[in-house]
């Protein structure tokens, strides 16, 4: 190494995690703009909710670091480059996806404040204010917490030992590759950024899985990484629509029908493979019943929660009923995935209807039984709209496992959306 | 990387295997001060002897790269720093280990002359000079076959397949030694130059190999990495020596006696554990009967051909017999260890006698089953005397696979030297 960029490395007192406003997933930003231009005065709450708590992050993570890191995506801005690639990039088949006033917006931009605070061995974070502004730092804030823990662990392993690790995941990776070559007619995208090991590793992920899978690797819902790597942003929408929406809902009959009201506005701006359902928010079962037809028309269904091969049982038979070929539809799947699972949901339903996979956690950050006490195994973090002027919000999906909200929303929201009792699904990831 | 480093390195027309005349084994610098000393007019032939047929070396390397490389090895010279190293250094507790008039010497040497010629698939190397001159072609002329070959495997491989197949060496190496830190008592150095995959891997190997052991890693053999990563230089003596002096007999008397003149004349020169006799080259057995009284007094016997155990055994028996306590004796296995086999032979003598192993082509060679067609799992290639003065030279050792030399002398030698049957042992590298 040469002296000057040794020196110059040497003096950065940080080494930022997150460097860039568009290192986040590709869908946050289309949902960005779409709430840009619909709910521009909409204020919302965002919580950190770490599921797996016997991993005391308060204890791993020195606050200091942590604000430091906060601090520093605060005082991103989006670069001249970005902002052409968002401009004139090509994304899903369209030109110009994203309109001159969301980018000049864009462009302006900075994080707003948040709010942290230590509670025993765990953080409290939460971001208040516009939505449009709130909802990017889901992503940033995540990962940066991942990192940390990532680093406080490796912090104590001896060089060499370092070396084996990554040596080990690599290889596990490549033979995760290896498996899924075998699979011909394979369409898959890279969905870990949230919960990803580092960013260095998710960008190694995705550019092995870019040589060992080829076309069949379809792209990344990492923005940055795909502007880089020259791959496809991948993305369409997630559940803090309906959970927004719904929480604005004036009574009832506005709840029940908020989760449609998202797809039409989705359905105004979007066409093509940018049309796809989530339907699992307050139940897929009920949500499909209830569908008005023109939903049938959509591209696909993303199945984000319950038993997946289920379903997509349930999807197919939707499809039937409505007079729609499900081979002409496409299912993404989406939650917990790793390599059986991608394996024998592809040979259950390859044929019946488009097959597609979104792999997330175990993609970029399968360390499972590779650090000392297991001190790399990836857990359960999310961030989630919490509240939307001033009321809380509330999920329910196909898994009670993830449910959220107060109790007496989660029993007004079932009777609503007519939920009965639920299968519980672990959650890994 | 900065442009001027880019440009600098893209300058080079040659990627040099071997960039150090001490890019050697050490014990080829011992033996050579011995050589210069005792036998400054003695002319040798060296040979480049392929084992494994069915790996057409010819084939896999270019002629004329393979000339490149061993041009560049004629090219240099020993460098202030190396010649600083070696007559200031410490090696084996003693000071000065090389004496003014050999450093003298050594600091103007540039390698001979080499006549290379493409037979069939194979190359046939040999180098003919002065014993001093010729036998430092050994090491340098194997390892740049070794890596070229890895060099043409390699070549055919893509970026991410290659970032892979160092992850899992890494990671098979790594778990070796997890296994090896079960063993307090262990002592063990890296004997593998001749037959690595790279020069970069070696050096790698030794510093996991320091990590991972700590002062159960005694050392390496490299003289270049022992100075580089500031360990133990470590190594005795060869074959090398017994073969010429037999061969340089005059009659079935003298050549009979050879071997215990090689260690008459060692013993004058280096004291403690430099005095480790190689007693397989004309069959352990009737080399020990026959040992003056003198040699028992000697710190240990290295086992380098045979089966190993009994090859021990034989050893304990004979220091009873002379009236010594083999639990005061060293005994170091060199040939073909890998894992288990350490382990056993570890569990088998440690305690009964001092023991201490000498690992090579498997510690930084060992890419079996990793590459396609397993085009990287190392071969036996060998570089040995072939004649001295004109006399054909003989190698019978514990195993008649390893033999060598013309039929009609290796009956001669085998009735001189008593040798009866032998048990053949697979030669793997």
């Amino acid at each position: 190494m040469d002296i000057a960029t040794r020196v110059y490395n040497h003096r950065w007192k940080l080494d930022p995690i997150v460097r860039s406003l568009i290192d986040t997933d590709f869908y946050k930003l289309l949902m960005c703009q779409s709430v840009f231009t619909n709910h521009p005065h909409t204020q919302v709450t965002f919580s950190l909710i770490n599921r797996a708590t016997h991993i005391p992050l308060a204890r791993l993570i020195d606050e200091g670091e942590l604000r430091e890191q906060l601090d520093h995506i605060r005082a991103l801005s989006l670069s001249r480059g970005e902002s052409t690639f968002l401009r004139g990039n090509m994304f899903y088949g369209k030109r110009q996806m994203f309109r001159p006033d969301f980018m000049e917006w864009f462009e302006g931009f900075r994080l707003p404040p948040y709010h942290l605070e230590r509670v025993g061995d765990q953080y409290e974070l939460t971001f208040e204010g516009t939505w449009s502004e709130v909802m990017l730092w889901e992503i940033p804030a995540l990962a940066v917490l991942m990192e940390l823990r990532s680093r406080a662990v490796l912090g104590r392993m001896k060089r060499f030992e370092l070396q084996v690790l990554y040596a080990r995941a690599m290889t596990r990776l490549w033979e995760k590759i290896t498996r899924l070559q075998q699979i011909d007619t394979l369409r898959i995208a890279d969905f870990g950024t949230r919960r990803r090991h580092s960013f260095l590793w998710q960008d190694w992920c995705v550019q092995a899985m870019m040589e060992g899978l080829g076309t069949r690797f379809t792209g990344t819902s990492n923005c940055l990484i795909a502007m880089r790597r020259e791959v496809e942003a991948i993305g369409t929408n997630a559940h803090e629509l309906p959970m927004v929406y719904a929480a604005l809902a004036e009574d009832d009959d506005a709840l029940a029908s908020a989760p449609y009201q998202v797809l039409a506005d989705w359905q105004a701006e979007h066409s093509g493979n940018l049309r796809i359902i989530l339907p699992d928010t307050y139940g897929t079962a009920g949500f499909l019943d209830r569908a008005p037809d023109w939903l049938s028309d959509w591209t696909g269904i993303r199945i984000d929660s319950g038993d997946p091969a289920e379903g997509a049982e349930t999807a197919i038979r939707w499809w039937q009923d409505r007079g729609q070929d499900p081979r002409e539809k496409l299912i993404i799947f989406s939650d917990g995935l790793d390599l059986n699972r991608i394996e024998d949901l592809h040979a259950r339903f390859a044929g019946r209807v488009k097959v597609s996979f979104g792999w997330g956690t175990l993609l970029t950050n399968d360390f499972r039984g590779l650090a000392p006490d297991d001190g790399l195994t990836p857990f359960s973090l999310v961030c989630k709209a919490a509240a939307a002027n001033g009321r809380p919000t509330v999920k329910l999906s196909d898994n009670p496992n993830k449910a959220m909200g107060p109790a007496e929303e989660i029993v007004r929201y079932k009777r609503v959306f007519g939920v009965g009792d639920q299968a519980a699904q672990p959650v890994v990831v």
